[in-house]
């Protein structure tokens, strides 16, 4: 008999913003494997006899391979299992879930996914940074800060990107963002323009910088992992609310 | 005593894509002013006795204008109630929830935010259309197509967006697409990109058109609201794995 894989997207991290398909699937998985960064509850309401897996997904560092990821979705799903693929965020915005989706079902094993709260926007607006503004931004680009190994710079054109749209939302892009920065400049982007670096979201040791294309460019600031950084007139509005709420936040402008 | 305002994302229409934080706010509010496009169902879990009011919020057909939502928020607020403002989609995704939470917390009533999974991520998801593809697509960007009424053109300048990101993602574009289409062919993208149109997703009566920039640009191939519109070749990539589940789709290209 053959089982079913479910890929699906934990959220940001905060328990509370896990969807109700996901805790049925949470409840009903034979085998679940999960990433680093989902809400670190989540796994309660997982049986008691689910078997658990952790995937790792540190930069730098997997505990586990993508291949043999995809390797156990298979062979559980086959052995008629349902498998829970538990991604942070979405699981298809640079979270690898359509190639497991697509691996699963050319062994045709059914799949199932479940769209989850993206981080490139919940971590943003979990300070009050909106990602558009009427008036402010009309556009926002969400893209990886990931170096291509075949080229040795961004995947990203970020010179072309700097005048093209009015938000950049950078994932995975802590290490890189000095150099990322340096090519919004040359792509002529104001070098005064804000960026919010939010790091750790939805953790207790959770921080957010605020500071300029300029200061990352010039390396008088740097990011830590894991960051959501957000480049765009819209943080110096987020701002603005940090400062009605009270939001403990560094500023470097 | 002041009351408290609670925006939220109610996701793309499923109710089982609401998060557990929406549903805990559905049940605790005394007054709900929901848009159009929210789970019809969501409002199960409001209390027998909540005031339920609807903001309408289809395309050019307000049923309240953005001024009168907000008023009610702070008369409701300020009157100690707790006001849950219930967004289709995420709230601040073209949403205006930036704009109302900042009004609220001005007023100074207290104001929580709550991401929801965005319909721009999670509607080309749910038709297994991946926004961004190691390989195929390393940036996304999310864009509104509404008419700048002062400039008589879109908001967003597709001309450089064209070739600046992979994949793009346009809300509210339906009744503009042939107009964005030309625009993006004068900024260089290829012609033949692919495109998919989709139209209420997550409804009885959805559907997808995969078809091409140039079917647009020229009037083969119109669009309805409300649509997600993807364009990229990562629409291509989904058009196989839509083969691969027997979905249904309305081929153009």
């Amino acid at each position: 008999m053959v089982g079913k894989v479910i890929i699906a997207g934990g959220g940001p991290g905060d328990e509370g913003l896990l969807t109700l398909r996901c805790i049925e699937a949470l409840k009903m998985a034979d085998v679940i494997i999960y990433d680093r960064l989902i809400p670190k509850s989540a796994l309660r309401y997982a049986r008691s006899d689910a078997r658990l897996i952790y995937a790792g997904k540190e930069p730098g560092r997997h505990v586990m391979e993508e291949d043999e990821i995809i390797r156990i979705m298979i062979n559980e799903g086959s052995n008629g299992k349902i498998v829970l693929r538990l991604h942070g965020g979405d699981a298809f915005l640079f979270g690898r879930g359509f190639e497991e989706c697509t691996a699963v079902l050319n062994e045709g094993i059914p799949c199932e996914v479940i769209p989850g709260v993206t981080s490139a926007i919940a971590v943003p607006e979990a300070y009050l940074i909106p990602p558009v503004l009427r008036g402010v931004s009309s556009s926002v680009a969400i893209v990886t800060g990931v170096e291509d190994p075949r080229k040795g710079r961004s995947f990203v054109n970020f010179r072309e990107l700097a005048k093209a749209v009015n938000t950049i939302v950078v994932l995975m892009g802590a290490s890189r963002i000095n150099e990322i920065a340096r090519e919004l400049i040359e792509g002529g982007i104001n070098p005064n323009t804000y960026v919010a670096i939010i790091t750790r979201a939805f953790m207790k040791n959770s921080k957010i910088i605020i500071t300029t294309v300029t200061k990352l460019a010039t390396g008088q600031v740097n990011a830590e992992n894991p960051s959501v950084i957000v480049i765009g007139d819209v943080v110096r509005e987020g701002l603005k609310a940090m400062k009605a709420v009270g939001t403990n936040f560094e500023l470097n402008v």
